[in-house]
């Protein structure tokens, strides 16, 4: 039931701000951090930008091996996502502790997690703003979708533990002109 | 029925990832856009890093005053919001068009936007990224809130003119620990 979604769509899956998951793999051991400080920067290629900062212990990772996985939780995750976010892969192997299954990513060493509704594999493009921001540029290189779970709605952090699940779609494609060459299906 | 909120809890306005409306203003005329890629950059002070290029025609204004207001609207302005998003305020006078309200702002000449739950006065903070991405990274200056609303949702792009409202909230609080020091009420 997975399904290869283009990596130019990404900004469907990030342009709404939910809250994600980062995984990242030193070779030894997998960690999985929550991130809720990232933004679509370019449709083409796929850039996101993310702060991740020397208090995360991904980030070590994520500079020495320059790839990550962005995982997309849904609702049923809420409790997971905020204790991952609350404790440190220093002290506990995270994927263990919280539930969640590693699998093999294509394009990255970092896993992917089974539980989530989408997985999006990244590289890192560009540095440039770590040192003063903790910005990290990524490139998205493969997104995963798992099309068979029931449960789709995405959550977003309004802050201090209050997550905001995905409601009402309201669908103004009709006053769309910019952005139409993007539509494809 | 105006409140002040904290520039510092700006994530809570934020970090969800609403779609915004940016104001800005030459000092002849005021422009309005619509804008989806932008995140929290830092707690404190408050920095914001969005994504305004040079197709928008707000792209010179912000880069000569270095100023503009960042108002959130909710989902009953989603038709409005789009349509925003598909015009240029070289053609048209878009606060008149599309039937908004320019409000005197306190600490920048951009003008606030009276239909919407939120505004957000902000300077450029820093323009080091606008050349290579067309980042802008923004200081929150003071917030003001209409308390006095009654639809409360806001709404999420989620790309290609599809829009997602705010559902139910999901508080996680009992699980914070990191961030339990910027809660104070």
């Amino acid at each position: 039931m997975y399904q290869e979604l283009d990596p130019a769509k990404a900004y469907r899956l990030l342009e709404s701000g939910p809250v994600l998951l980062v995984t990242t793999s030193d070779g030894e051991r997998h960690n999985v951090m929550t991130m809720g400080f990232h933004m679509m920067l370019q449709h083409e290629p796929p850039l996101v930008a993310c702060v991740i900062g020397p208090w995360d212990h991904s980030f070590d990772t994520l500079q020495a091996t320059g790839e990550c996985v962005l995982a997309v939780p849904t609702v049923d995750l809420a409790e997971q996502v905020t204790k991952i976010g609350n404790c440190s892969g220093v002290d506990v192997d995270k994927f263990a502790v919280h539930g969640l299954t590693a699998q093999r990513a294509k394009t990255v060493a970092a896993p992917l997690i089974r539980e989530c509704i989408a997985n999006l594999e990244c590289r890192v493009a560009d540095e440039a703003m770590v040192e003063r921001y903790n910005m990290f540029i990524l490139e998205v290189t493969r997104i995963r979708i798992d099309g068979a779970r029931a449960e789709r709605r995405l959550i977003h952090h309004a802050g201090d533990g209050v997550f905001i699940a995905d409601g009402e779609a309201v669908d103004m494609g009709r006053h769309m002109k910019r952005w139409r060459y993007l539509m494809d299906d």
